[in-house]
């Protein structure tokens, strides 16, 4: 039994791991979906990206989780670093699902390609709290694009207001690159979120990671939600012995 | 219900369409597949890019197509840019299948390797009347190298010389460029028919759609033939909205 | 049917065809898979590339084999490919899976990341016989990270120490790079024995073969064991005309 800490990306929170979840517990593992700080409706937007690396060791910490096999998914990605430079000694393995793996110095706005830059600063620079509203159609068809109309929209209904301020913070991971912890990437073959070519996931995010176990399936970005029974099988392969 | 214009690719014409065509429409779909100037058996081989261009958009006007999602497989890719820059209140959607998505001002034999290039310009001067018999070694191995040599001898008596105009006439895209038509890339993972790498269909041709629907699905690039059905519902997946 | 010659990888003998063997028998055809010099348990481990060479040349001579579809794996491609050069008239196909295609002059390990060049040179040195002992750790990260522990730990117990000389001599392959003898490439998509990316199989490998024929498949650098149906089915693929 592997006990998973799954760690989520922007504009969700941890009720966007429930598929996964429960068909994680059907395959005998035990797995948490924590929400970080900001993230979700009806909660303080002011956060930092400390803030949501806090929120998860708090969450692990409290719950006296060890042996964890913790997985970041997109921006939860960058988190799942810092976290891993707080609490090692916890951590069993590190699973990045078409995840940041930012450089070190950089912020995640760093590792985007210049048009999401620049879209994402305007919308937050409208907004009333510095946060980013996804526009429907960049998310339709870039993170959601293996969906019908209905289920994009029931889907996207779920989103909340991505705090902006996480994703400029400039992150300081020189211990994370230092660490021994084992690494696994999964990549979802048709996840455009990040654009393929130049500034896509694989492998330009998986080979920062030196050694690394691959794990790829089909699917988008939300696979979490259009595949999660073979997303749960392949989360235990990505984070098994 | 969706309406789909499907433009054919270099060495055919529209009835290799046909069995795309019958799965589209078992799907609930309407599906045409018009036969471009120059293309064909018998006919006159003496055209241009334009021609091609204006046999599809006649083809639409005729027959009063609107909300149309227009596919271009291939060359057929840099004739359904074109298109789109003459009728685009008619087009609900482009989709590029494994196509050319030429850079404004290039011509399709700008965007081939060098050894295509070399060997297209040499075959149509060593032809009656300037066009390119594709050598079945060629096509057997980087077309079609998922089928048995039986199919490939069958499939390939379909093909007919492709006229090399086309190939060479620069094309302005200014318009296409500025359109703001949702576009869709369809890449068959195993097509090779430009090969992949610095010179292949994903991600170079699909990048320069700016935001784009990307669907994938294994294949080469004579799947229409070897994978209609799973070829139509992909067709399906990427022309919705 | 179809007569092939199953070369192995580095680390490995001939029995690690053994499965694949048997499927393709299954399927109607004729394969061999000769063990090559310095290879394998209780063997002189002091063997040059050319060696290894000859230990298959040798096995296709004295079978008499004729029409071959010749089929390198990893280490193996380096060897088939100097194969093709000294009775390249009894071969009729060449079959790179997820294989080296060093290019001309250079060694296998010039073909390798920094890191493994740097690994298995320190690890001959350490040794007693010029050999690497592939670690456990790094084997099964990258070479078999889709097998559970129990089977990855039963096919390391398979392994043998891999002699370096073969990896360091420098090979001339100007003949090989002028043969017109026609060559598949058989790609596992999850394969990272070598790096995806700047130092990946594909396309990096594939494409100095010229035209190539690309079969794919899913699996790992040990695909094998873990798919030999599969990849039996892909090799009939990959060799027929």
């Amino acid at each position: 039994m592997q006990t998973f800490v799954l760690v989520h990306g922007g504009w969700r929170d941890g009720t966007a791991w429930d598929p996964v979840i429960e068909h994680l517990g059907n395959l005998g593992h035990l797995a948490y979906g924590p929400t970080m700080a900001g993230h979700g409706n009806d909660v303080n937007k002011v956060v930092s990206h400390n803030d949501c690396v806090s929120s998860i060791v708090q969450f692990i910490v409290e719950h006296d989780l060890t042996h964890v096999a913790l997985l970041g998914h997109s921006f939860g990605g960058s988190v799942i670093a810092r976290v891993a430079e707080e609490i090692p000694e916890r951590l069993r393995r590190l699973i990045f699902w078409n995840a940041f793996v930012p450089q070190n110095g950089n912020c995640v706005l760093d590792e985007m390609p210049p048009s999401y830059r620049d879209l994402f600063s305007t919308l937050a620079a409208q907004s009333d709290d510095n946060t980013v509203a996804l526009p429907f159609e960049v998310w339709r068809e870039t993170f959601m694009q293996d969906a019908d109309l209905e289920t994009a929209h029931s889907i996207y209904s779920t989103l909340s207001p991505e705090p902006l301020q996480p994703f400029v913070d400039k992150l300081d991971l020189t211990r994370f690159f230092e660490l021994e912890i084992p690494k696994s990437f999964i990549n979802c073959m048709e996840d455009t979120a990040l654009p393929p070519g130049e500034w896509g996931w694989h492998p330009r995010m998986s080979q920062r990671l030196g050694m690394y176990r691959l794990v790829q399936m089909h699917g988008s970005h939300e696979a979490a939600f259009m595949r999660a029974e073979e997303l749960a099988r392949k989360i235990v392969e990505a984070g098994r012995d």
